[in-house]
């Protein structure tokens, strides 16, 4: 990690979208709720509301459970389709496998996750049909089955599947009579990317079940998760319990929810975001010594850079994460956000410019 | 449940502590950190405070990590202390049993609880000791070992364990050498009650683990587990992660239990919903369709009246909880709450001293 | 325990009825099958007669699912009528909760054994009922919801719940939709106890899924799954592989089963058992400082005698689990066997009445 | 699978090596446990001698535990060594990964097996090294951490891991702190191959915990897991119970264990199974329509042959695993056993030479 935390306003930080703070109209009502008393477990008016409004965004009748963190909307989504000894197909670098410490597996009950590779942190129809079509001597019951393929949209390196790659991953998951999961933490960034409705991006492209992501798009902790037919949802109040995740003022996630998908304001957001990484990107592929390593789909811009370049913005406090290091150079991931400025991108633009000279 | 929830002014809400908003000088330093940026995963100023006041007021280094719910709080901190074959003895009518959905056996990887009876929703030293003596002709490996002792403070019904009580229990524990855990989703209320120190109330007593709750008592969604040895917390990080329950904008848990902490005003809470407790306590005490079933030691009144005017609050906008029923008498629970106020219960006292004429 | 288990012939063992060898006739199938080859896992002669012979013994079609231990019979069968958070209502005196240490727990993944009282070790539909009913004024999220029930027959004491007590438990559990389990780890010596078919001690009388000991009735380790609706049984094989407990050389299983149940061999094997516990109880009964405890309905005798007495038992070499000890008596767990002879018990009959003098 | 099994005489079964049935010497001793009395759980001769010749072959006291399959004994090692949240780095094609279905990480309670490559289904120290430094930019927490490693011996394509490489793969696991598990289901058939001593092939090459294969070398079925520090072993007898492992007359699986590993028996019944595959692929090779895919170091001969041959084969009552196909070409897999006799190699390279004209 380059720089260190502090309230400093001088700093700009791309470290994550979740460096950010709350959106302050999300917030007014969440202080609403603060305010106000109302009963628990879901059973209040933002709550009663936020289930109205996702159906009317998503264009048909879904099941909404709020949760607080990602990891345990994938984690408790995963675990209604998917037996104790089962497996889930996901990509190698899926936010799944690489950093929710084996969550899946703990709600799952102790299946699998079964890597698939492909470029750009998406895998094809292609290559999950392959995988699944391997046939082993052995009979079946000595391989744990699959149950659900996840894909992770928009993916961890910023990266969209198209309606059509979505619609033929949902093919070969239908044939094989498995599940379609969307971990969209940032499938608002997606959404906004792709142009298409909310409804194109899910349940009318396939998938069954989607972790629906805010906590990085302008609210403070609020995700959650929807399947697309209610009746696979009965036993989700069960294990959304039993994992602690069901809160008391349940009105704290609800309030966050409901304006952040009210009149598309999660669109909005999204879009702002999106903006500033194109801002960003273009802004830095003029410069000589950045090399910028993946299509800007979404919010996010992978950057080869001079380890000097990166240590000069570490002094310039400006906050990024850095990996790898090969022969001087070394990779940088900068994060925009919902509420990063055009003024903050150009001033990053500027320090950017003087440290390259 | 009498009534049903809505914003409506006119309400007296006594059904839980849970019904309540945020107290206002907390929600202040929510807002703060709403408003600003910072590093994810507890790398903020708010949680490294936290840190600070928690050693302080407990007047020793602990090791504290925040959660959102009291299920989350209590499932970890015993998963921490029991192997998945092991057995936490507890009270029959605790949370942990009655409302917790089996949270604590999933976080313990497949674990028991064992039941304990006692008066008062309380276990003696002298039952646990009992329990724990059951000697079976089996080999010891055919049956959970006991790994864990937990005591509600307060309890489900409001009562409190004493000092000696709980000195006593431990005792038993560590001849045993079993961890003691405290659920203490109430414990400012237990405190408050006692007029003892957190740290005499807490691992002065022989108390290992606490679950210190915060949501109901003037908090969003809060609670903390809190290890009085920091050594004995070594994989909780994992743990929590692993159970979805780290949240990444983590100050938001942070920014509530600073201001909850600070300046005793946790302890100010409680102490008014006690007093409130008392008010109402004895206020319905001199009305003679109304028995008091248990002493009020903390924050919550239980009451047996005639069906006739549970209907008559009902009517009346007065919410609690009833049940049971028995030759035309009915029982409630009547919760006050950090920001019940003296006008709301003598209104209520009016309410219950009309319907009884 | 009295006495130190050797191999001498002057040894008699009551301590249980797995301190026996294996019976001879069924002892020379699995000569027959250690001496051929065949293909693994259950693709083999003697388990496809095994399903034959058992349709044919239960009078339908059921499915049957070898395994080699009874905590992996119960355990894995209650997986499979119980989802991870669910509850399973059992007697507090149940094999499942004693005596398994957590594996019911381990393999529903998580779930809880709800206990029942209830005199001989037997709980009555009434009380199954009461406990089922107990309403608590949360919703019922909070509580981890009854999935299944099960009955232990014969009982932990040895004694036996009647057809119509069964069919009653079993109305009740019909009318709440849950599963009925039978653990019969001494199911043959019960239905010799009956004296009804196998089908009315099981189906007939609402049993869903049994637990079909053999261990300890003349085999050396097999018990069987059997689920009487073989739809309900469709995921066992996953389970029971990924508990470890699939044979490779599943005829290992099969060739004890199979010449077990044919021709009534279990039934005439438990026959003697019951009868040497009928002969060893009316013995003592005769001899003054004896108090049998229980009524002998299948192969237990539980007798209170003089601790002096007890010691002069060890002495004689003849073995038995004793525990309690009361005012210079104890209790002392007589098990008779399927090989146990009328000549072994007369013996035992006659050191006792030496030593009783 | 080529061809239907039957008792046939005439068949040749090179399924697998737990097609075979048991050395008659081990039966014998099966069947003195089988006709005598004994007590349960363990506390048997058979048993406690198989402790102290389990020290003798080992050089070292250990902790040896019987339980009946491969998949339990490798399950419950990896549960000794691995907390629920972690990792087993193990290669992709070994048979914890393939054929267990899921059975390590339901055990383990929910972790990730960490899949490596390697030619020969070995990896080898450089790319465990390699896949354990890989750096996340993001903090330890969200990524299950390394707990174990383990290796198949002999790997399930008969290759074996050198002592050498073992050591180069334990001196990886001590730096990162992991212990160091091997899957030995066929050690035996490993350490006849290398010429060391069952100490070197072990714990003296850094092996800390083994599963002992004996069913597919001529027991019936019977494993067991060896500590080779009996203090890490602590809590293995209550997992195995929990687990439905422990069996009541335990004898069973120690009279297997006793002979089998008495006067070398297991490596003498591993000698001829490695001597017939060398005499197996030695004649294949000689004739021109059959490939040996790999070297023969055990038991096992992987062919590649025109489909037309293996359809031959069926017709001749030899059976054999097939998979793949590919341009007219079949991939066969050839297991001989510790009864196979020179004989029957001989006509199945008679039946293949005539097939092949």
């Amino acid at each position: 990690m380059i720089g260190q935390p502090n309230l400093d306003e001088d700093i700009i930080n791309f470290a994550s979208d979740n460096t950010s703070g709350v959106d302050l109209e999300i917030f007014s009502v969440v202080e609403q709720a603060a305010k106000s008393s109302a009963m628990p477990y879901g059973d209040d008016v933002f709550t009663s509301k936020l289930q109205t409004i996702t159906n009317e965004i998503f264009e048909k009748r879904v099941s909404i459970f709020p949760v607080a963190t990602g990891s345990a909307a994938n984690a408790l989504a995963l675990s209604v389709v998917c037996p104790p000894y089962g497996s889930v197909y996901c990509h190698k670098e899926s936010h799944l496998e690489e950093d929710e410490c084996a969550a899946p597996e703990f709600y799952i009950g102790g299946g699998k996750l079964s890597l698939l590779s492909g470029e750009k942190a998406k895998f094809s129809a292609e290559i999950l049909r392959a995988k699944l079509e391997v046939k082993s001597p052995a009979p079946p019951v000595h391989h744990s089955p699959a149950a659900a393929v996840s894909i992770t949209q928009a993916t961890e390196i910023g990266s969209v599947y198209s309606i059509d790659e979505i619609a033929a991953i949902s093919d070969v998951a239908r044939y094989h009579r498995l599940s379609l999961h969307m971990d969209g933490a940032r499938i608002a960034n997606a959404i906004v990317s792709l142009g298409v409705t909310p409804a194109e991006a899910t349940w009318k492209s396939g998938i069954d079940v989607l972790s629906l992501g805010a906590t990085k798009n302008g609210v403070f902790a609020a995700e959650a998760v929807i399947f697309f037919d209610p009746d696979k949802a009965a036993d989700f109040e069960f294990r959304r319990k039993r994992g602690g995740h069901l809160f008391s003022k349940h009105r704290f996630l609800s309030s966050q929810l409901l304006p952040y998908l009210e009149e598309n304001k999660w669109l909005r957001l999204a879009e702002n975001a999106n903006l500033r990484a194109q801002q960003l990107g273009k802004g830095l592929q003029k410069l000589s010594q950045f090399s910028i390593l993946h299509e800007v789909d979404t919010n996010m811009v992978f950057v080869k850079m001079p380890v000097s370049l990166a240590d000069g913005f570490k002094r310039k406090n400006c906050l990024f994460y850095t990996w790898g290091q090969d022969e001087g150079y070394i990779f940088g991931r900068l994060v925009t956000s919902f509420n990063t400025t055009e003024k903050e991108v150009d001033r990053f633009l500027e320090i950017a410019s003087q440290l390259a000279n």
